[in-house]
């Protein structure tokens, strides 16, 4: 067993933590992920608060355990679904693409910790400051929205700035990459990409088969032009959009719409061609479909290798 | 002490390479590292051999100890300056920006170790096919031409790929970036940021001031539409560049001619308007000049402390 602060402060057995991703994160793979021991989480995605209800109560028929929400606070629907989540006392809130200052209160005041996602030590020192009860240093290896730092240059800095717990995410998808943030001072995980091929993700099995054959140098940002990066696989999609954003003749607006649409194109539909399939860099290191409760055991059992293995490094 | 395989094959006390920046590795430098147990590199950059001759015999003028030469592989003098590295029997050379093949066989049979710097597990496979004695698999965060991949997700995908030791890249300043890197199956590390501020560096002043102020997110990669990235500081110069890459109209030529002397502006005359400031994203861990042995020791000692408590994170 691996000790970590977190485990206490969120109930779970292992720190590991599901990210919160688009068309993916349902109740069904977040019961899946608290019943195997980390935290599983609900994407709100850019759906209303009647989605959100019916994910939580999908959930809450599965599993008896902890389980959080993650708001997309780019959503027009971030508001309600804000509302939503400290309503139905759901455990943990986690936040992503942007700053939650404007919920944290109703948060914290209805019970729920909040763990926002920081890719920056200047919005991490802002959310403790705010009543976080963790932050989640995000390093612009992940997938989907992401920023720039990297998780082995953010972590150690978002260690030395806060002094509430920190958990890594971004390019961790083993227990080698476990045992080296802990190393960074990080107490726990956040993992996204190794989840998309749980055999309990029901995303469709043509982004399944992406991922497993994906290679080290399989992703690509795009977005850069518009403000909004967002990490994907290289597919005919992301192609064609880098090279819009590279055509200073075509107007934000036309780039924007470009995009719509192309989320669930490649989860729903696992179209190949039109689809904006997001993963993290790490796709390259996920190699088989596994049930989200061995995923889970298997990179806990290889850190706990990794880290005993640590101290004949010295000598 | 921390053992390593790295120390035996280099002939050096710790498994620290500094890394090979051009207008900053030069002989005192490298000797300088040499000199503080690690490996000191100097950089060929894009200066012709009889540059190289003049540094390796100012090194060997500072030192009794080993040293490298880092060969940039786009440079117009890259053939040349490749013989200089045999002829003059250097003991190891690192290589950047491509692929080393053709020069690899003059090397070895020389008796050079030759150490490539690598981006991807493909580039990595081929160079432990062709003789290398190691790889440095740099992550995306480091300065300087950077590839996609970020350390984290990129040393272990080279561990599981090549039979030689891997050195890792690109993130690194301190004993907890060393810690990690080793958790990931790295058995040393290429620093190159760090020694930027040492006080044998020769850059001006106001280079060193610009790292010791560097926030989290004071860098930006610039030429990727030219299809070579490269990592500086954000400065007037990057911002214009960055802005002019975006400009369809603009010629590529055009555009890669608003590069040319960036370098020597800012290293040399410390030109804070005109000036590319190369770094890599862990500047903004970079707080104190010091001399370049005391960072190594610093880097050394941080190490094993992270590494002896590690067993404490399992219970």
């Amino acid at each position: 067993m691996i000790n970590s602060p977190i485990c206490g402060l969120l109930g779970i057995e292992h720190p590991i933590i599901q990210g919160g991703m688009a068309w993916v994160s349902d109740g069904t793979l977040a019961a899946a992920v608290s019943n195997g021991g980390g935290l599983g989480i609900i994407s709100a995605m850019s759906a209303d608060a009647g989605y959100l209800s019916r994910q939580v109560a999908r959930a809450r028929s599965l599993t008896d355990r902890p389980f959080g929400v993650n708001v997309m606070l780019m959503s027009p629907y971030a508001g309600e679904v804000a509302r939503t989540v400290a309503d139905m006392g759901v455990s943990v809130v986690t936040t992503g693409a942007g700053n939650p200052s404007k919920y944290m209160k109703m948060w914290i005041d209805s019970g729920v910790a909040v763990i926002p996602v920081v890719a920056s030590v200047a919005l991490a020192r802002m959310m403790e400051r705010s009543g976080a009860s963790a932050v989640i240093a995000e390093g612009g290896e992940s997938g989907g929205h992401v920023g720039d730092t990297s998780t082995l240059v953010l972590v150690p800095q978002v260690c030395d700035a806060v002094g509430i717990p920190v958990i890594a995410a971004g390019g961790i998808a083993d227990g080698r990459g476990f045992a080296a943030v802990r190393a960074l001072g990080a107490c726990g995980v956040q993992i996204g990409t190794r989840f998309l091929v749980a055999d309990e993700c029901s995303i469709h099995d043509n982004y399944k088969d992406k991922i497993i054959k994906a290679s080290d140098i399989a992703t690509v940002v795009t977005g850069r032009r518009l403000g909004h990066a967002v990490r994907s696989l290289k597919t005919p999609f992301s192609r064609a959009y880098l090279k819009a954003e590279y055509d200073s003749a075509l107007p934000d607006e036309d780039l924007e719409k470009l995009g719509v649409g192309a989320l669930r194109l490649a989860a729903v539909e696992g179209d190949a061609e039109h689809g904006c399939f997001l993963a993290g860099q790490v796709a390259g290191m996920v190699k088989k479909r596994q049930r989200a409760a061995d995923i889970i055991s298997e990179i806990m059992a290889e850190a706990e290798v990794v880290i005993k293995g640590a101290s004949e490094w010295a000598v």
